[in-house]
């Protein structure tokens, strides 16, 4: 029996936000890897091998379910949301560039699932409704420069922005600064919105103007949300329209 | 019994991309609304009413479905990929908005799907894992001008880009000019995929450097990816690594 990889997005969290073949692929597989969160949401079964893997090893990861299928394995790799946004899509190509030649002729695909910040936009509203863009705010693959400058041109752009990975405990201050420079470019009455755990049972969303944001709004389980000049609220849902003058 | 408006994204084409909720929200409804090729996609059954309108009447048809959800209906919007990326979210609350304020006392909910730069990305490798941005480039509701200038800060930000309905009848010309833009601030080696008819039988992929990249590769059924500067091919995928130095 001939091997495969498939990097599989499980979504945010619901199973309800699970698509049927990223359900039917884990129905196939023989191994399950990836980060300790996301293969806790597998339930095992006979012939099932689940590899829980701590985070910031996806490289390893990655090779692990590279050459298990290169063995003949049914390898599902699970990634949180989409694995394709900042999962670990990305993270396979790397270690695939990196290997052996052989692994070219493996019979790879991805899965793709519902991102954080579309699952979050549609438990405020629509605030991603026009132009917009996405930018990991850790720094650990990048300068923080850059994200800095990112940040600018993106206000100076119109776009409404996403932002993963916000703050965390080993970078605490950033996403102060990060407020700063939206403050600047947008200005205080803009709308940003902090969605966490978004659709757990511990799921909280709060909008307000980003003159009243500050930083310990957000952590690691956060995805922000900041909208364009026309993003505003009705009743209990924020959205940006379609059109722009 | 009371009524409800879920608006579903029914993702890009292929039913296998299609949520668990989505999916129980159409076998929950009454009353089906959408473009009629969203809503051809809807098995008839009794006790289900489907409601086709035509393209462009976005306002109108979120209308029809607020009011019948008054009426005590429960109604599903039917979107292609993600009811709030360039689809029927924004203008439900725009005629939320509009709207008589009991209205704002329905049970609204939208359902998230996966997007046609997701299901374009997986298919293609992982072009988008990477800081990334949306644009739709449909003058209909924007200047033409604003889109040329958040193509060239979206190109001097670094962002990998997807362009949603980059080439319509009604103006064929306006994407050569985008491509333009994007050779004087990107360079003619960037990578940039056309990906036609994502998940369905008439699928096509084709991945090309800038320089080469000609205005008839494009259609309304098209989502355009452009990389960033180390946006790469590894066998036959396409992908953006993690990190940026």
């Amino acid at each position: 029996m001939s091997g495969w990889v498939q990097v599989a997005g499980l979504g945010p969290g619901d199973d309800g936000m699970v698509t049927r073949e990223v359900h039917d692929a884990i129905c196939d597989a023989t191994d399950i890897v990836g980060y300790i969160p996301y293969v806790r949401r597998i339930a095992p079964r006979p012939g099932l091998t689940l590899h829980e893997s701590d985070n910031r090893v996806e490289i390893d990861r990655a090779k692990h379910a590279l050459d298990m299928a290169a063995q003949g394995h049914r390898v599902v790799v699970v990634s949180s949301g989409d694995p394709g946004v900042f999962a670990m899509a990305s993270a396979l190509f790397e270690a695939l560039e990196d290997g052996p030649i052989e692994w070219l002729d493996l019979d790879i695909r991805i899965l793709p699932g519902v991102t954080a910040m579309l699952a979050a936009a549609a438990r405020l509203g629509a605030p991603l409704g026009h132009d917009f863009c996405a930018i990991n705010l850790s720094d650990n693959l990048k300068p923080w420069a850059l994200i800095e400058t990112r940040l600018r041109l993106a206000a100076q752009a119109g776009f409404a922005m996403a932002f993963y990975n916000p703050r965390s405990k080993s970078r605490p201050h950033q996403f102060g600064r990060a407020l700063e420079i939206l403050r600047e470019e947008c200005g205080g009455s803009t709308l940003i919105s902090f969605a966490k755990d978004v659709t757990k049972p511990s799921q909280n969303l709060v909008t307000i103007p980003l003159s009243e944001a500050t930083v310990d709004m957000a952590d690691m389980r956060t995805v922000v949300i900041v909208g364009n000049q026309d993003t505003r609220q009705i009743g209990r849902f924020v959205y940006t329209p379609r059109r722009v003058e």
